[in-house]
C-alpha cells in the first residue's frame, strides 16, 4: 500500500474512532496491553532481526541499547498503555457554555484532532506510547518510525491492530508506514487534507526538516538548550544541588541543563561547590574567562557555539554575568524556549524571571529536569512542544484534542 | 527597509510589548482611536490615491466600495479600537495551578504569542482591527495588505505607530510591509524564528498559497462551504426562515449558506416555502433531480462542483437526501469545516449532528450566520479558523495568546 492509500484508510478510521465511547477505547487499550505481553515472543524475535542488522552495520552500543527490547521492557510498555487507559477521557468535555442575549446557548466541546502523523526515531517503545495516547484521545495515528527499528515496529503495530480490531474498533486507527526511506517522511509532510497535525519526535535535524518542508500543521517538539541562573543572594547549597541534578541526573534528555549562568556576586562561592559535585561525573566545563579564574585550569574556554549547543552529555557551559538583566538576555538569545530556571531569594527577580523568560517551562528554585508529562500531572506525553501555537510544554492528552463550538438554538436568525 | 530588518525590529518590539501593563496597552489603543479621528483628513487623502488608482485600473464597483473610506467609516474603525480597549486583558491569567506531591506548584500562565504576521486583502479597516487585537493581546504584528489599499494602509499605520510611540511603547509593535509584491508575501511565509504565527485573511487562493508555502506556523482562516440540513419532522416554517437568513442576510461572507440539504419526507412542503422567500432576492437554485421535480423548471441541475463551491452570491445548491446519515456524510465530504446547521425536532439527531459533523461551529435550529466573534461573545476577531490546531472558529483575543508553565519550587531536584 502506498502512503496515500494508508492515509485514506487511517482518515476513515479517524472518523469512526471519533465517536467511540470511553469504554470502547479503554477496552482496546487494555487489549493492546494484554496483547503485547502475550505476543512477547513474536515481538522479541522481530527485535532480534533489528538488533542483528544494527550490529552488522556497526551501530553504536548506546543506540543498540536503546533499540533492545526484553520481556521486562515489554511489560513496562504494556504497563504504560494501562496507565493511559486509566486517565480521564479528554474528549467530549463541554466548556464555557454561555447563554447569549438572543437565547443561543454556545459552548466549546473538546473533540479529537482527527488523524495525527508522528515521525519518530529509534526506540520502539515510542510508537506504542504514542499510539496509546492518540487512541485514548480519539484520534487515528500514522506512525513512521526509523529504519533501525522497522521489524520491531511492524511486530508491535501488528499486535496493536489485532487488539484494536478484536475490540470492534477499526484497526486502521493505528497505521504504520513501513517504508522508512527519507522520501516516505517527506511524503508525510505533504499529506494536506489528510493529516490534521504532524509531530516530529527526534533530534534537531528531523525537527528542522519537518519545519522546513511540512505543508500540514506541525507541532514542533523540542531540542533543549536549558539554563540555570544562580542569582545574586541565592541559597548557594540549593543552587549547587539543582545544578548537579539538572546536569547529571540524565544528561541525554532535552530538559537537562546545558549552560549555567552565575551572578558575579556568588560565583566565587558557588562555582567551586558546584564543581566538586560535577567532578563526581567528570563533567567537562566550558567556561567564560571569569569562571576560569575561579575554577582554575580545568576550564576549557567557552565559545559562542558552546552557548548555542545542546550537548546531551556530561559537558556544561558556564558564564559569569554581571546582572539579572544580562542573564535574562542571554537566555532569551541562546535558549531553545524549553526549560529555564532561576535560583533566587529575590521576590522581584523571581517574578521578573517568570515574566520575561520566553520558554515552555520557567522554574523558580527547582531543577529543569521536571519538564515532563508525568511530573506535571498530565500523565504520559507525546513530546515537549517548544512552539507557542496550540500547545506548549509536555503534550499530554489534552494537547491531542481540538474543540468545536456547539450552538443550541430555537429558530434564531441573524439580524 | 527590507523584510528581514522590519521583522527583526518588530520582534524586538514584541519582547518589550510582552511586559507592557494592561493600562499601557489600553492607553495606546485609546490614543490610536483618537489619532485616527484626528488624522481623518490625512487618511482620506491617502485613500483618495488608492481610489483613483483603482478607477484607472478598472476595479469592479463592489471592490471600490470595499476600498472606500469616509469620515463615518473612520469613526467606526476608531470605535472598534475603543471596544478592543474595553475587553479584558487576555495576558497574565494563571490557570490550573496545582500542588504536586513533591511540593512544586505548577500553573499555566497566558502569554502573548510574540510576533504575529497577517496577510490581508483589500479593505483598509482590516489592518487596524487586527493591529488593535494584537496590541491588546501583547503581540507585535507585521501587517502586509494588498496593493489596492497601500496608500490607505500606509496612512493608517503611520497614525497607529505615532499613537503607540507617544504612549511610550515601541512603535515597531505595529509594522507595515510596504512592498506589496507577491514576493513579499512569500518572504513572510519563510520568516522562521521571527514570526510566531502567520494568519492569512482573504480568499481561498491566498489561504491555499500560505498553506502550501509557509515554513512558519499558520492559522488557516476559512472559506466557508456551509450547509443547512432540514431533518425529517423539523419545524418547516423555522427551517424556511433560517434558510432564507443563512443564504440572504449577507451572501458574500464565509458563514453564509451554500448548500441546502432536505430530508425527502419534508422536501415537498419545505422547498416551495423556502423558494418563495428566496425568490424575493432572486436566488438561483442549483438542485438535484428530486428537488427539481418539487420546485419545477427554474432549477438548474446541480453538479458535483456545485456541492464543492462557496458561491458568496445569491446562488443556492439544493439536495434532497433519503436519510440523516446521507446528510451528515454529504457535509463531512463537501463541507469546509466552517459552520453547519441542522433544523430538527429529534433529540437523537440533534445530539448526533453535534457529535458527527466535523466543523468549527455546529448549530441546532439556528442560522449559520452567527459564527462571528461578537455574536459568540468573544469581542472582535482576526478571522474564523477552520483548522483544528491551536484555535477553531472565531479568533478572538484568547486565540492570540499562548501559555507558559510556571513552576514555584523550594529546591526540588528530580530523583
Amino acid at each position: 500500500m502506498n502512503l496515500n492509500e494508508i492515509g485514506a484508510r487511517a482518515k476513515t478510521a479517524s472518523r469512526l474512532l471519533a465517536s467511540a465511547t470511553s469504554a470502547q477505547k479503554d477496552a482496546a487499550l487494555l487489549a493492546i496491553a494484554d496483547g503485547l505481553e502475550k505476543a512477547s515472543g513474536e515481538i522479541l524475535s522481530a527485535n532480534a532481526c533489528d538488533l542483528s542488522r544494527a550490529r552488522e552495520s556497526g551501530l553504536a552500543e548506546a543506540m543498540i541499547e536503546r533499540l533492545t527490547l526484553t520481556e521486562a521492557r515489554i511489560k513496562n510498555i504494556a504497563g504504560g498503555v494501562r496507565e493511559v487507559a486509566a486517565l480521564p477521557d479528554p474528549v467530549g468535555t463541554i466548556k464555557d457554555m454561555s447563554l447569549r442575549p438572543n437565547g443561543l446557548r454556545i459552548g466549546k466541546k473538546s473533540v479529537p484532532l482527527g488523524l495525527i502523523g508522528v515521525i519518530f526515531e529509534s526506540r520502539p517503545n515510542v510508537g506504542v506510547d504514542i499510539a496509546a495516547l492518540c487512541l485514548k484521545a480519539g484520534s487515528a495515528v500514522l506512525l513512521r518510525g526509523g529504519k533501525e527499528a522497522i521489524d520491531s515496529n511492524k511486530a508491535l503495530a501488528s499486535v496493536i491492530r489485532r487488539a484494536v480490531g478484536e475490540q470492534g474498533l477499526n484497526p486502521d486507527a493505528v497505521c504504520l508506514v513501513e517504508d522508512t526511506s527519507r522520501q516516505s517522511a517527506t511524503d508525510m509532510m505533504e499529506l494536506t487534507g489528510v493529516l490534521d497535525v504532524l509531530i516530529p519526535r527526534g533530534g534537531k535535524s528531523l525537527i528542522d526538516s519537518v519545519v522546513q518542508n511540512a505543508r500540514v500543521p506541525v507541532i514542533e517538539t523540542g531540542w533543549g538548550n536549558c539554563h540555570v541562573y544562580a542569582d545574586d543572594g541565592c541559597d548557594i547549597e540549593m543552587a549547587a544541588n539543582i545544578i548537579y541534578n539538572a546536569k547529571c541526573s540524565r544528561p541525554s534528555v532535552c530538559n537537562a541543563l546545558e549552560t549555567l549562568l552565575v551572578h558575579e556576586s556568588c560565583a566565587g562561592e558557588l562555582l567551586p561547590m558546584a564543581k566538586k559535585l560535577l567532578d563526581a561525573k567528570n563533567v567537562e566545563i566550558r567556561g567564560c574567562a571569569r569562571s576560569a579564574i575561579i575554577m582554575g585550569g580545568c576550564v576549557i574556554p567557552a565559545t559562542v557555539e558552546d552557548y548555542q549547543t545542546e550537548y546531551n552529555d556530561y559537558i556544561l557551559a558556564v558564564k559569569v554575568v554581571s546582572s539579572f538583566d544580562e542573564a535574562v538576555g542571554h537566555i532569551n538569545q541562546y535558549g531553545s524556549r524549553h526549560s529555564e530556571a532561576i535560583i533566587t531569594n529575590s521576590y522581584k527577580n523571581a517574578q521578573e524571571f517568570l515574566d520575561r523568560v520566553d520558554a515552555a517551562a520557567v522554574y523558580i528554585n527547582a531543577s529543569t529536569r521536571f519538564t515532563d508529562g508525568n511530573e506535571f500531572g498530565l500523565g504520559a506525553e507525546v513530546g515537549i512542544s517548544t512552539q507557542k501555537l496550540h500547545a506548549r510544554g509536555p503534550l499530554g492528552l489534552e494537547a491531542l484534542t481540538s474543540y468545536k463550538y456547539i450552538i443550541y438554538g430555537d429558530g434564531q436568525v441573524r439580524v
